[in-house]
Formats: C-alpha cells, sequence, structure tokens
C-alpha cells in the first residue's frame, strides 16, 4: 500500500496537470475529465489511507491539523474544539459553506442537477420518520385521519380568469406538455392544497352532521423559483382581507383563490436555494379540518400548536417560544396564525418552526362548505384550520446542533443511537485477540438493540479507528462506544458524548441502563444548551436604540408593539443596516411572534417604535428572521 | 319528521320540475341549479329518514327491493344475496360500474377535476398505510434503507438529443412553466425513478465497499394519459436489448436513458383511467438496490418478492402464482422479472400484483455505476434490481373481494374492524334503557379498543339503525356488533360477519377472545373463498382449442409454452375474439407468469400453440389479464 507522501506527491503533480489542462485551449474535454478523474481518485485513496480529507497546503485548508486521528475527537485543554478532518471551515468562519459541508459529508443530502432540488439521503430521511411517527401518532390521537389528495390542479378555473394569470401564481410550476403533445388544458402542480382538497370538503359537508372533517396528508408540495421578488404582498394582503366578507358570484371566488395562490408565493419567495430551508419541492403534512362553530376549531389550533412544540423540544431538542403571528407575519388568508419560533444561536436568528393557522370562515365562504344550521335553519359556513410541519425542521437542528466537527443529532430522532467501534488493533494483536474484541463489539450492539436501542457495530475492517472516529463524529452519532483490549480487561466500554466529547467508562454489567439514561440525558444536556444560549439572547427592551445595537449581537428581543403592519414595517426599515465590512445589507427585524406566555415585565403604554403614536397591545418577539 | 310517503312525492314533484328547467330555454342556470340542489336535500333527507337511496320508481333502480333494513343484511335462503341499497347494480350486471359505485359509496375515492386523478381518501388510505407499515418493516429487516429523490427530472441530457424528443417518452408529464415565465428548460415528473436515483448511485459507488446500497422511497409518481397508443413495444425492445452489451460513449448511453422511459411508457399505456388500477397519479414504493455481485443481488429480488406475496395473502386475504414473466412480459431493461399474479373470480382475468426486478448490470453500465474489482483490478459494474409496489393493490382487493353489497374488508387492512351498533331502540323505550344501550356500545368499542382491535361504536342519534347497517357493510367492515335490550339481557352481543352474512351470538365474558379468533377466521375464510374460485378455474391444459374455451369460461390455464416473443403474440392473437353479442372484441390471452412452483404434470415436448415448433420449456400461467 502506498504511504501518505507518496500519494501527496501524486497528488499535488496531478493536480498540475489538471490546472494545466484548464488552461490549455488545445485540451480536449476528455482529457481534462481524464485528468480530474485520476485526480479525485488519488484523493480517495489518501481518505482511505490516512482516514483524513487530503488538504492542499496553503490556501482555506491548511487549517486543518496532521495530528493522528485518533485524537481528534479530544477537546483541547482550553474546551474548544479545533476545526476537523471533515468539515474543513468553521461555523463562525463562512457559515453557508460550513452548513453545506456538514449536510453532505454527513451523508444527509446528495445534490442534485435541477437547481433547488435536493435528494434527501437515509441519513436525514431517517429524521423525518422520526418526526413522521410522532406528530402522526399525536394527530390520530385527536381524530385525525390521513388521506391523500391529488398534486395536480386543473386550469379549468383558471382559463375563465385569464386577465389574472399573467402575474398570478408566480411560483407555481406548470406542466403543460404529456409526451410531446402540448396538453389542451395545462395543470398547475400544488404549492399547498386549498385548491385541491376544499372542492370535496363542500361536497362532503351537506349536514352538520358531517363535521368535523379531520384530515392530514404527507406528501411532497413544489414552489418553483422566484427570480426577481417584488414586493406586491401588502396589495394582495389588502384585497385578500377585502374578500372575506362578500361575494357576489362564483367568479369573483374563484378570482380569489388564485389571489390565495399568489399570497404563498409571496410569502416562500425563492431566494437563494438551501436544503432543508429553501427548496423547489419539499416533504410536509398538512392538516385541513373543517369545524361546525369556532370554539372547537379554535381549541385544536392550539392542540396542533403543542404537537409542533413537542417535535421541536421532545424530539430535536430545540427550545421554542409558542405565539401568534402579527398581522403583517400571519397567513392572509387566515383568521389568526400560530406558531413555534425557535432561536440559531451562532448567527442570532430566529427560525419558525411550523404554522397552525385558524382560517375562520374565509376559505369555507369561498369554497361553499356550507350546511344548515340546526339551530336557525340558515346557511352556516364550516369554521377551517390549517396546519403544516416540514423538512425545514431537519435544517433547523442542523443549524442549531452542529458544530465544526460535523453534524451532532440528537439521540431521539437520531437512526444510530449508539455506534460501537473495536478500537486499538495493532500489527501485534493476536487473531484470537483481534476476534475477541470484534465479537464483543458485535455483542454489545446485539444487547443494546434488544433494548430498542438504535445501535450498531462498526466491524469494516478496511477503515481504521481513525477513519471511523471521524465518520461517525460527522454523521453525528450521540454516542460512540468503544471497545479496546484494556477496556475488555477491565470489563468496561468507553463511551464518548458527540455534543460535548465527555469520555465515560461504563461497567459491563451497567451498561443498557446506563446507556439508556445517557441518551435521556444527552436530549436534556443538548435542550439546555440550546436554551442558555437563546435565553442569554433573548431580553425585554423598551428603546429603540438598545434594540438595534442588541440585535446586532445576535439578540432576539421581547419589546412593546402596537400591532399595526405599518408599524412593523417602519421597524423593519429602521433597524435594517448596510454593513460596510460585509458589503451586504443587514436585514432589518420582524415579529417572531407574539408569544403566548407574555413577559411577566408590566406592559408600557408606548410602542417600541419612537415615533409610533399608537399604544402598546402587548409584548413581541423580534428578530432577524429565516 | 316528515314520512317517508310524504317525501316521496315530494321528490317526485322536485324531478319532474328540474326536467321541466332543463329543457326550457328560457329558465336561468341559477333557477336549475337551486332546483337541483333541492331535489338533492331531498335525497338527502329520504336516504336518512329510511337508511336508504332514493330509487326512482321505473328504470335501473327498480332492481331495489323496499324490505325494511333491518332485513337486508340477511342472505335469502338460497345463499344468494340480493342487490343492496348503497350499490344499485350487480357485480355480474356492470361490473366497470359496481366498481366505481363501490369504490365511492364505500368513501374510498372521491372523483376530481383532474381526468386520471383521483382523491385517496380515509377509508382507501388506511389500508395504504396498513401494507406501508407491514411492507416496510419487511424491507427494513433486510437493511433496505428510506430516502427521498426529487420529483423532477432534468432535461439537460435530453436537450442533446433532440430528435428523439418527438416521438419519445410519450407518458411522461413536462413542467415547462414557472408562475408566467416560461422556464429555460423543461423538467419532467417521474414516471419512476431509475434516471434519477442512479446518478447519484454512480457517486456514491467508488469501491466494492460502497456496496450494497439498498434504497427505497414511498412517493407518488405520474404516467400522463397516452390517447393513441401504438404498438411500438417489440421495436423499442428489440433496440434494448442490443443496448445491453456495448457502448461507444456516453452520448448513446444517455439515448438508452429516454429508450427506457418510452418503455415504460408503452407498458403503462393509459386507455380508459380507473381508479387505483389506471391513473395518471399513483403512490408506490420503489426499492433500488446495488449489490457488488450477482448472488446477492437475485437472492433479494427472490425475498422481496416473498414480501410482495406476503402483501396479498398474509394482508389482502388473496392467493398468489409467484413466477418469472416471459421474455414477452417482462421488463425489458432488466435481466428479469420476477411477478406476483392474482385471480379476479368474477371476470376470470389475471391481475399483476407487484414486481420484483432485477436489472443485471444493464444500468449499472448506462449509468456507469462501477468500481475497481478487489481481485482482479479491473472495472466492475454493479448489479441492480429495482421493485415496486403501487395502490394498484387496493384495486385488485375491491375487485376480488367486493360483493353485491359494497366494499368487504379483509380484516388486517380493515381501518375498522368492529363497528358496535346499539339496536332495537324504539318509541317504547325507556331513557334509561337507551342510555344502557349506548353506555354497553361505547364499552364494549373500548374492551377491544384496549386489545388492539380497531372498533368503534356508531351512537350517532340521528341515523337508524337500518342506515348504519347499510353504511357499515357499504364499507366492509368485517364484523357489525349488534347490542339490543335482548342480548343485554342474555349477557351477550350479536356478531355478523361481512363476507359471509353468518351471524353468532357471543357472551360477554369471551368477547375480546372471540372476536381476535373471529378476525383471524375471517381472514382465513375469505383467503380459502378466493383460493378455491381461483383453483376452480387454474387448469393444466395442453390443447389449444380446449385452452381457447376454458378462457371464454374464465380460466387461466398452465400450458407447455416454448418462451417465444413471437409465439407468445400468435397465442395472443389466436385467443382474441370478437363477441358479436357484446360487440366488443375480447382480448386475447397472454402469460401471467411462468409459476416457479411448476405443476406436477411431466412437460410435454410440443408447446401449446399448435403451429409452434419449438419445444416446451416450461408450464406457463396463461389468462386474459388487466
Amino acid at each position: 500500500m502506498a504511504n501518505e507522501v507518496e500519494i501527496e506527491q501524486e497528488i499535488v503533480a496531478q493536480g498540475d496537470l489538471v490546472r494545466q489542462l484548464k488552461g490549455d485551449a488545445a485540451a480536449t474535454e476528455d482529457a481534462k475529465k481524464e485528468a480530474i478523474d485520476k485526480l479525485l481518485r488519488l484523493k480517495l485513496a489518501y481518505k482511505e489511507i490516512t482516514g483524513k480529507e487530503y488538504a492542499a497546503p496553503g490556501g482555506r485548508k491548511q487549517k486543518e491539523k496532521k495530528a493522528a486521528p485518533e485524537k481528534k475527537q479530544e477537546p483541547k485543554a482550553d474546551g474548544k474544539k479545533q476545526t476537523k478532518l471533515g468539515i474543513e471551515i468553521s461555523k463562525d468562519e463562512n457559515y453557508s459553506e460550513w452548513y453545506s459541508q456538514v449536510i453532505t459529508k454527513a451523508e444527509m443530502i446528495e445534490y442534485y442537477d435541477v437547481s433547488g432540488c435536493y435528494v434527501l439521503r437515509p441519513w436525514s430521511y431517517a429524521i423525518w420518520e422520526s418526526i413522521q411517527s410522532w406528530f402522526d401518532s399525536g394527530i390520530k390521537k385527536l381524530g385525525v385521519k390521513n388521506c391523500y389528495f391529488p398534486m395536480f390542479v386543473s386550469n379549468a378555473a383558471l382559463e375563465r380568469e385569464k386577465t389574472h394569470i399573467a402575474d398570478f401564481a408566480p411560483e407555481v410550476a406548470w406542466v403543460t406538455r404529456a409526451g410531446s403533445s402540448e396538453m389542451a388544458e395545462p395543470i398547475a402542480i400544488r404549492p399547498t392544497s386549498e385548491t385541491v382538497m376544499y372542492p370535496s370538503y363542500k361536497k362532503w359537508v351537506q349536514s352538520h352532521r358531517d363535521l368535523p372533517i379531520k384530515l392530514n396528508q404527507w406528501c411532497n408540495v413544489v414552489r418553483w423559483e422566484f427570480k426577481h421578488p417584488t414586493p406586491f404582498l401588502r396589495t394582495r394582503e389588502f384585497l385578500w382581507q377585502e374578500g372575506h366578507t362578500a361575494y357576489a358570484g362564483p367568479e369573483e371566488a374563484e378570482k380569489e383563490v388564485f389571489q390565495i395562490l399568489d399570497l404563498y408565493a409571496g410569502r416562500w419567495e425563492f431566494k437563494h436555494p438551501t436544503p432543508f430551508l429553501r427548496t423547489r419541492e419539499f416533504l410536509w403534512q398538512e392538516g385541513h379540518t373543517a369545524y361546525a362553530g369556532p370554539e372547537e376549531a379554535e381549541k385544536e389550533v392550539f392542540q396542533i400548536l403543542d404537537l409542533y412544540a413537542g417535535v421541536y423540544t421532545d424530539l430535536l431538542a430545540i427550545p421554542v417560544v409558542k405565539g401568534r403571528k402579527s398581522e403583517k407575519e400571519k397567513f392572509a388568508g387566515g383568521d389568526f396564525t400560530t406558531t413555534v419560533e425557535a432561536y440559531v444561536p451562532c448567527n442570532g436568528r430566529g427560525i419558525q418552526g411550523a404554522t397552525s393557522h385558524h382560517l375562520g370562515q374565509n376559505f369555507s365562504k369561498m369554497f361553499d362548505i356550507s350546511f344548515e344550521d340546526p339551530v336557525t335553519g340558515g346557511k352556516a359556513y364550516a369554521w377551517q384550520n390549517s396546519w403544516g410541519l416540514s423538512t425545514r425542521t431537519i435544517g433547523a437542528m442542523v443549524m442549531i446542533h452542529a458544530d465544526d466537527s460535523g453534524l451532532v443529532l440528537p439521540p431521539r430522532v437520531a437512526a444510530i443511537q449508539a455506534i460501537i467501534l473495536p478500537v486499538g488493533i495493532t500489527a501485534q494483536t493476536t487473531e484470537e485477540q483481534r476476534k475477541h474484541l470484534m465479537d464483543t463489539a458485535d455483542e454489545l450492539a446485539k444487547t443494546l438493540t434488544d433494548v430498542d436501542v438504535r445501535a450498531e457495530a462498526d466491524l469494516r475492517e478496511n477503515y481504521s479507528p481513525g477513519w471511523k472516529f471521524n465518520h461517525w463524529e460527522l454523521k453525528g452519532v450521540p454516542i460512540r462506544l468503544e471497545v479496546g483490549p484494556k477496556d475488555l480487561a477491565a470489563d468496561q466500554v468507553t463511551a464518548v458524548i458527540r455534543h460535548s466529547g465527555r469520555k465515560i467508562a461504563i461497567k459491563r454489567a451497567l451498561l443498557v441502563d446506563e446507556i439508556k439514561r445517557l441518551l435521556e440525558e444527552i436530549h436534556v444536556e443538548m435542550y439546555n444548551k440550546v436554551l442558555a444560549a437563546r435565553d442569554a439572547h433573548m431580553k425585554v427592551c423598551y428603546d429603540f436604540e438598545e434594540f438595534k445595537k442588541l440585535l446586532d449581537e445576535k439578540f432576539i428581543l421581547l419589546s412593546p408593539f402596537c400591532g399595526d403592519i405599518a408599524c412593523e414595517d417602519e421597524i423593519k426599515k429602521a433597524s435594517t443596516r448596510d454593513e460596510a465590512d460585509a458589503g451586504a445589507a443587514q436585514m432589518g427585524a420582524k415579529t417572531l411572534c407574539i408569544p403566548l406566555e407574555q413577559p411577566k415585565e408590566v406592559l408600557p403604554e408606548k410602542c417600541l417604535f419612537p415615533a409610533c403614536t399608537n399604544k402598546a397591545k402587548f409584548f413581541a418577539l423580534f428578530g432577524r428572521s429565516y
């Protein structure tokens, strides 16, 4: 086997060749490709031998240290971890490059040749499965049933509304061709399913006894690239709000259907595709329920909100603030929107976790989901909710928990909770000793899987322990269990905790109880770490100058607010600033939510914004946001 | 409350009004709509009062009997059931109308305004969930992991192959517009995911140690209407078969990618949309695995086939024949196709249940999924499988088990396994007695759900027991439990079995054990009923004249066959016939499969087809087929 130095020399030479060919107008594409392929193969060979990515001397990659892989996972004496082999850039240095490296190197995402679309590999899809299973069982207890509606929305109504097509629904993807034939009628792919589902709801509701309807679907939705966002949201919102009360005829109602699409489009404008966060196709669940009266419907909004909060707190180990959206930030098609909001410590931004909307009777009037009022005999409209949670959850989890060594998985959603590695096999190890180590690792895995701990032994003999340490660290497995000759002798295993780097020796006899306890402990510790970071950066603030200063210090702020859309616009504008050094505009603050649980401080009369003359109605949580 | 006769008179009068308005050029659309709405409301009221659909005197609906609903569920003395209230036509009379009524009236499907797309309501989606849960756990035990690939396929490669677009991929739906902007590059929606997934497989496989890859996804796929099927399949198949062995350059390989799409398109041609069976969008799972060697891959093909057989036999109570597809019927892109084939007794047709393909190295060569052979050091290609199971399963279940009274659900997939109805409440019943009945029904449901029987009590007071009997019969719930005053007095409940109509009194104390036993028994009985019907119509047959005669008598036939494509074409042609009386062509027979378990009869030398001079290679199972 070639040694490290030899391969390094080959890589340098091959790299030079590639650069030369790239600059050579006479070189064929095939020649370039062949040279690049060989370079990649060499780097791969390097990685297999050394357990680390090849790092070119000089340039950005020189941050990597050449210490032996076995030592890499040790925290430094000062408690700070050094930048690791896998991830070539730190979270603080270049956040978006770091994010991209974490999700690809942890094997969560594979990039794809349709822009804005990504492959969810098993390592991330397993998290989605955990969330699905937990949430699905939660909504089923509430009597919600799953179903599946088509992904296509007919163009029939649009055809009659040609004047609106031109500037409506800018993010809707249209199918216009089947095979080589143009379709008579283009059809849209759902950006969300109100227009898909509610015509059926109309059919199903004939009497108050047909209510409630409580349906949910797990599906994909598509929101296509919106290249030049224009600030039309306000206008539409205004039109919409007028639309709630009077419908002269079906044409008007239908017109509004597409205004809704437009609103969604406006809200979900596509700036830079980011896996999990801004994608053209994503997976979600969407619940759509209809009730005879408003009380039941409103009650459900908050039951669902609690489940959404649970996804974050109980599964993803992320604290959230439950609240209502402001008039500016709410879903314009509904009466009110509730939300769970998380905090991303490294950049101080808020991130919306999931929303549960009370639609009131807006949609039921538009779609004529109605019944005879059993008391008055008059026509009554259903009260509706809609609520959705998407794979965006996984993006939030990565941003909040992952570190410079890669992904950090909260134990309850980790596909593998404990990875077991035999270590300390050297040239001096006898075959018998080696086999004993392997068998022990395998037994440990069986012991743990028998009690429903998701454990695996990595017994591959072609990878060094160093390579494996880095690999599983990069993938964020909560507990690494090492079994070496010394552990065998002491009848113990060594556990290394991913999020803290802490090492613990565990007696074999106590293994099951201890691992179960550790998994719970890790969840709590991870949650508390984020909670502490957030609470250190969440502050009640009455003064706008202080507000702006704290925003720049990565705070989110609880400030008295009048609730007006115009005032929120002013706050956003006045808190936007140009960072001369970064050359990029720093976005303004918006309300993340109006927390359900208000601060215990007395609400002053004055709204946060200096020029605002309205009275403060509540404390709102403000912040820069995703 | 209006009585039955009064409402009937109102309906007749209102029906006359509607007909009059429809014929009146001067009548406004609103007036017509209002009249129709009123008519529908009257019919609904009729249904609520009487527990049955309103049947106009005269016309097709007059088959309905006016017996009291309570008696309707009783089998007649001759064992034949009478046509029931809900379903207005018998299975024998008009199969396709019957099918449509069963799936809509049982609330499985709602029709949708995009042709070929249907809403899967909770009642059918729950079956899909059962299948998912069972199959998913089966493949996870085999080490298969779930993932999610984008639904879009880039047009990039196609752009370079413009000459092929014109007649290729006739069933692929193309997205060409986002909002109001034409896209620079149209993108296709997956008809299946080979072209979506395998470029990633190429990236992931660098070494033999990266194999096997075992991925599965649960997703939707789209195959758009193919209005004028043309018989080009053979040609493509031929081109394809040549393509396996030599690839001069990437262009040729890419060309073939789209020939694959074309093949799929050809195989899945769209004639008449039918819910579950022929739909433009459907849900399925698709497994795609890659191995370093052929043995492991081939082994998996049959492991998956066993799981597919299990979906039918263990969940849906449908016997299947496991076999290989003939050269003519196999997936042309693979080395061989295995299948599970079911039999539909009422029309004697075979229906393909699910297929598991061994792709050999055809796709790995096309997509360059390769690695260095650890032994020879040469370039080696992966061995691949793909396998899929769709919501078509639900269609097969309906066709095979449902009867003239509606759906019949096999207990293991039934969303509700036992429905509990309080009965015998009359005007003479005291409030206390009524409450006692209601409470008892509720308690029974709790007792059963506590032991994981999916039970529900239907305590709605606005529906008569007759209405409820019909409703739950229509929906196919395996066991109806009635509790009336006599049952209370005797400390028992009365169970009525959906598929057989059998009535059994069960002592309260024995309820749990007895229901559990009954559910198992019903599964076995339903399975055996279909098995008996199939076995009575599956026969070894050596003579082509007898073969044709038996086909018309709804047989599927095990006949000696040479395996040749040309011979199978001849057999199909020679067994196609025009039914003068029916006015419709009766399709020819094709091979359903070459059963893995061959008949014990000695294989003769002569192939079934009289003019064929090839030797028979095996018994093939022939039949008319979906």
